[in-house]
């Protein structure tokens, strides 16, 4: 692609060059299959062919069976990988080391795996094979090659440098276990995205939602433009060092600034939850991330998208750029509609079928859902991920209350599980790809540069966005909550895999090495650090209690850490949660939704005035809510739950959550009218059920508070907030 | 590959088809990535290339978007389907509808879309374009190719017919939704299979071991002979009517009887589930169905592999009759072999490691070491999808005991979610099959030939082995349990998933419409007329309470359907279990140990005394059971907590299952102790555990018997075997 790279055949000199291995590892078996079966088809069709080919037949089959087999060695490798990671996460845990979370676990033994590859096999060549051949102006994605009068069909995996052809080959393990970039992308990215949005706390979301909207759009298009032009001055001051021995344009500076800029705490968070930090704190950096991320993807491809017209390719033009502005614009909200359109279409069913009395059914429909809002944003040409982050969000908001109490788990559990092996096996990937990545451009003045850019970036993120913010907000976000937000910064799976998608250009991979050295250092400098940090800048942290009941409380906290799920905690904790006020929380009681943004107000008396009736069993009929001429309508709409369990409006958004006694003494009876069949499975379940199904589930969801919430919430006043009005 | 192929071009011109589309609907999301990514790479690099080919490019670009955009769709396309079907089924379970089971359904609506596919979309062409080019002798797995100046890389797909190559092209969607066939085998597979080996009833079918193993070992290499036998006489005539137009050998007739003997007899043991039929004919035909698939599998590449040496390719050949005859036991023990090492692996790890405080961690390792099972298999030459049933038996068996109580329940939902996600895509893609698959060879004679050689196949595997079965059981099985045997011969998911690997030839192409027509008729046919076959032949059914907790009942009965779930079953069904008996049953006291075959109490013993305390964390103490010079070891390998619930020894591979109350009372408190981490997660789950998690738990998992058990174990009697003894 880059003209001046060497060893570069002109292009009228056609070269076919055919490389015996798969270059590709690929992550499941149905490619790997694919080798195998392909000689196994030769072979039981070989009793057919009668003519001379048959020895040759015979050696491309042990030849595709031995590359399916190395295939399957190398994902055994990335499996032996993260069993070792498991194993050693749980002695961590069991020895309560929290200097080191598991994703930096991971990629220790990633590195670890690298080096063996690297240096400890033996570098052996491939047979290559090249033969001339007369050929087309464009590649195609298909190809159809007849050999010895056999058709044998080829799918374009990619392009690669021409000066690379020669060295592609130097080590096969080393190709093996070098995975499709898209892999990331279109397989692992989205159950953690998923997760991210389906396990949002929304109560401080919600609270918080101006705040967090702030950080995640003008927050990160300004690190972006900042990171961006910095490194444009260290690209400048290369070039006049000498440096730099390819082209490197002011838009691949916007976008190493846009991939960079998509943070990832998981392991701040992890911390937070498990020595149950500042809740609103852990709601900022939270949601900041996740619809950070989602920023950053829709940023890069409009930055991708930036391709001013004429052959003045480089230069700024006004109408390219507003072009890009639309793209993202569109891209944006195509996505989040695409996302939220599947959610209400997943709750609509669930709410209006009786599918909650198998819960397998309707885990497997909320699963198929989920991943055709992946699918139809791709096929309207949107993205994916971004789609699947706001769909999680709406599934969590409204399909979750429709959901059985099983199915909840269910689905939860899958997702998490999806989660935690995708995480992981990312960030051991990317250990691996340090040493066995073969196109790494380790330039030390770019590095140092991004590290100082992006701090920079980061703080013009933070500060004068917090001080303006902070003019708004009438509960400010103090000076060591913005320190904690400076400091966590940490980059993780999102920067890596939208590094490593495309690295075909010299900027590309000298990017995607960086990335990759961000990405080492700050999971596990700043990921360390948390701890020292938190305690240095007096953020508030529970009273770690190490109590006789060591490893049920143990098992607890792993519940709460980095995935950030909606357990209940256990109830011997309670005393523990009793504990844990520090005064803060106490005139928490103020800090309601009136000191939330109008917008958030607005939002909240429509979502609780119409949406909710219409998507879940809970809220408020419709006939009181929509005008009277809509009177069909409404009924037709309100579930008839509602009526049945018409208790005073609670406020879920607020810090006043029942607590389980207050529950089912109130609601207990309409509760197994209202979901008997699913609440009487087993003695267990049922029990659960009792305690769980509540008219207005959402609460269980949004239980897992931080503990102070629960000091609160055991003087178990309901406060009723004038909603109408606001609405 | 067949020499009389027409339009064949001969071995010395060269041509390279380039066909722009991908001919693979990718069932991942990674592979549908790959196009869109790839223009999206183009497109970002495009910045750096300032050559002429930018229009060229862009144009790949659209081309290749276009294509990722069509397999969203068509991807979506099979997600709607699905959501279809479970609505459908809903529906179906909701009015109790039984005469058409949801893979039936599946396979109705996969026929629809087929309809509409075929015929109401425009039969668009795609670009061929065509190359010459001089040429190697034999194919690669990769391809680098020279286009103007840029490399592509292509990875080899798969042979193609070379008088298919003008015709492959007629329908882009079509061709979009045929999946390479490797899909079935690699990915859809296994999670079916696991879960089958993971949800075996292991109680019914140890007891019936004996025969199950005839059933599946000779029953159906009995099968496979008479129908391959048959099956050339039907093609001998088709010769001489001049019906067949290509070749047909006897070894693809020993094919197609291996592929066809491999039933799966999912709705019949759905609707034996639903109406609680006679237990031990639920064992006898789960266990059949389930290692017969095995059996078939390993029957049918050993058939493959049996090549002749010499000119004389096609006559018998002892040496090579030997040698296909030592493959089949080389893959099968080599399989069994490694499926039951991960499965003792996994049972050792989660024993001796406190991981059962994070479930999280332990439903990933079990994942991950399942899944290794099959790469495992895979990278040693075996077959992983045997392998991987083995697996799930050992797990069942060993693993499952020492996971903790979510775990338990996460394992399950997890994979009950992905097999029935699978089994009910590959039934939808069956009847899509129909008519999107191009490739069909409909040959009257062949297909009448195949019913009736079916039905005699099954006829000379059941009849025969259960007269010779009957001379050494106590417990004979009766005529009508072998007329419903005979009737219960469906083909399903395997049968398919092995027809459509390989559809290169002619005769493979007719074996595959013939499959695919049998599969249709079997499951429709047969799974509509179970309920009113098992009335006809008088087979014990449980009284259907219709009682007025119908949901309740209902979703019960759900959890029962097909895939056999180890629930419990709700409390107020206990009533309805003790009205069950119907007087076979209240001899079941009888039914013991003793009537089983001399090698299944070799192997209970062996497994009681040393497999379980190794192990688990129940049974003996191995001190009890290993010689006195093993002190050492002894004491090392059993879990302290065999010696606080050293009860006596309960035989629970008998019909004697302690109830509930018993339980609890007895060994309530060792349990708590032995448990209490995990037990008292939440209320909720201590209760569960508290109640399940007992020193020896294997009977949580083995409760849901039939209802006949159930009355057993209401008198609550726990009857002691002289176990040593025997040993």
């Amino acid at each position: 692609m880059d003209p001046s790279d060497a060893a570069h055949p002109g292009p009228g000199r056609a070269v076919w060059t055919l490389a015996p291995r798969l270059l590709l590892l690929p992550l499941l078996p149905v490619l790997l299959g694919r080798g195998l079966r392909l000689g196994a088809a030769a072979s039981s069709s070989g009793a057919a062919a009668e003519d001379s080919s048959a020895m040759e037949e015979l050696a491309t089959e042990k030849e595709a069976e031995e590359s399916h087999r190395q295939d399957s060695v190398s994902l055994l490798t990335f499996i032996l990988l993260l069993t070792l990671t498991i194993l050693t996460i749980w002695l961590f845990k069991h020895r309560r080391v929290r200097f080191l979370h598991e994703t930096g676990l991971a990629m220790i033994y990633g590195l670890i795996v690298g080096v063996i590859l690297r240096y400890g096999t033996p570098a052996t060549s491939g047979h290559d094979k090249s033969l001339s051949c007369t050929q087309e102006d464009r590649a195609f994605s298909t190809l159809l090659v007849n050999v010895s009068g056999k058709f044998f069909e080829y799918t374009l995996k990619g392009e690669i440098s021409p000066g690379k052809i020669n060295n592609v080959e130097q080590n096969d393990m080393l190709r093996k276990v070098t995975f499709d970039p898209e892999v990331f992308f279109n397989i692992l990215l989205p159950p953690i995205i998923f997760h991210a949005g389906y396990s949002l706390k929304k109560r401080h979301f919600f609270r918080n939602l101006g705040s967090i909207l702030a950080y995640a759009f003008f927050g990160t298009a300004v690190s972006c433009f900042i990171i961006g032009n910095l490194m444009y001055g260290v690209v400048k001051l290369m070039k006049i060092v000498g440096q730099l021995s390819d082209k490197f344009y002011y838009t691949d500076c916007l976008f190493f600034g846009a991939i960079i800029s998509a943070t990832d705490p998981v392991t701040v968070l992890a911390i937070f939850n498990e020595l149950h930090a500042d809740v609103d704190l852990y709601a900022l950096l939270f949601g900041e991330s996740v619809l950070n991320d989602a920023v950053a993807i829709v940023l890069s491809s409009s930055i991708v998208a930036y391709q001013p017209a004429g052959l003045n390719t480089h230069a700024f033009d006004a109408a390219a750029f507003f072009k890009s502005v639309g793209i993202f614009l569109g891209i944006f909200s195509g996505s989040f509609t695409m996302g939220a359109v599947t959610g209400v279409v997943t709750a609509l069913v669930t709410k209006f079928t009786k599918l909650h009395c198998f819960p397998l059914l309707e885990t497997a429909l909320f699963f198929l859902m989920s991943w055709s809002t992946f699918l139809l944003a791709e096929a309207c040409g949107f993205t994916g991920v971004v789609a699947v982050l706001f769909c999680g969000i709406t599934q969590a908001h409204y399909t979750y209350n429709n959901l059985s109490v099983e199915s909840r788990s269910r689905s939860k559990q899958l997702f998490e599980v999806l989660h935690f092996l995708a995480e992981n096996f990312i960030f051991s990937y990317m250990g691996l790809a340090l040493f066995t990545f073969q196109k790494h451009v380790f330039s030390p003045i770019f590095i140092i540069g991004a590290f100082v850019a992006i701090f920079l970036g980061r703080a013009a993120h933070i500060y004068p966005l917090s001080f303006f913010l902070n003019l708004g907000r009438r509960h400010k976000i103090g000076w060591n909550f913005q320190h904690m937000m400076m400091f966590s910064g940490l980059r993780g799976a999102m920067a890596f895999a939208l590094a490593i998608r495309d690295t075909t250009s010299y900027a590309r991979q000298m990017m995607f090495t960086t990335t990759l050295l961000i990405v080492f250092f700050t999971v596990w400098v700043i990921g360390g650090g948390t701890t020292p940090m938190l305690s240095w800048l007096n953020i508030r942290v529970g009273v770690e209690e190490l109590s006789e009941e060591d490893q049920n409380e143990h098992r607890w906290q792993y519940f709460r850490v980095g995935v950030d799920p909606d357990q209940d905690p256990p109830p011997n904790n309670d005393s523990f949660q009793v504990l844990q006020g520090d005064g803060l929380d106490s005139a928490g009681g103020s800090r309601t939704k009136q000191e939330s943004a109008w917008i958030f107000r607005l939002w909240y008396g429509f979502d609780h005035n119409y949406l909710k009736p219409i998507l879940t069993h809970s809220g408020p009929p419709l006939s009181t809510t929509l005008p009277a001429w809509c009177g069909l309508l409404a009924r037709c709409l309100t579930s008839p739950q509602v009526y049945d369990n018409q208790e005073p409006l609670r406020e879920d958004d607020s810090d006043f959550i029942l607590t389980e006694g207050d529950l089912t003494v109130t609601y207990g009876d309409s509760t197994v009218t209202a979901n008997g069949s699913s609440s009487s499975y087993t003695a267990s379940t049922s029990l659960e059920g009792g305690r769980r199904t509540k008219n207005s589930s959402e609460e269980v969801f949004e239980r897992d508070l931080g503990m102070g919430d629960h000091k609160v919430s055991s003087r178990g006043t309901p406060l009723v907030f004038p909603l109408q009005e606001n609405a």
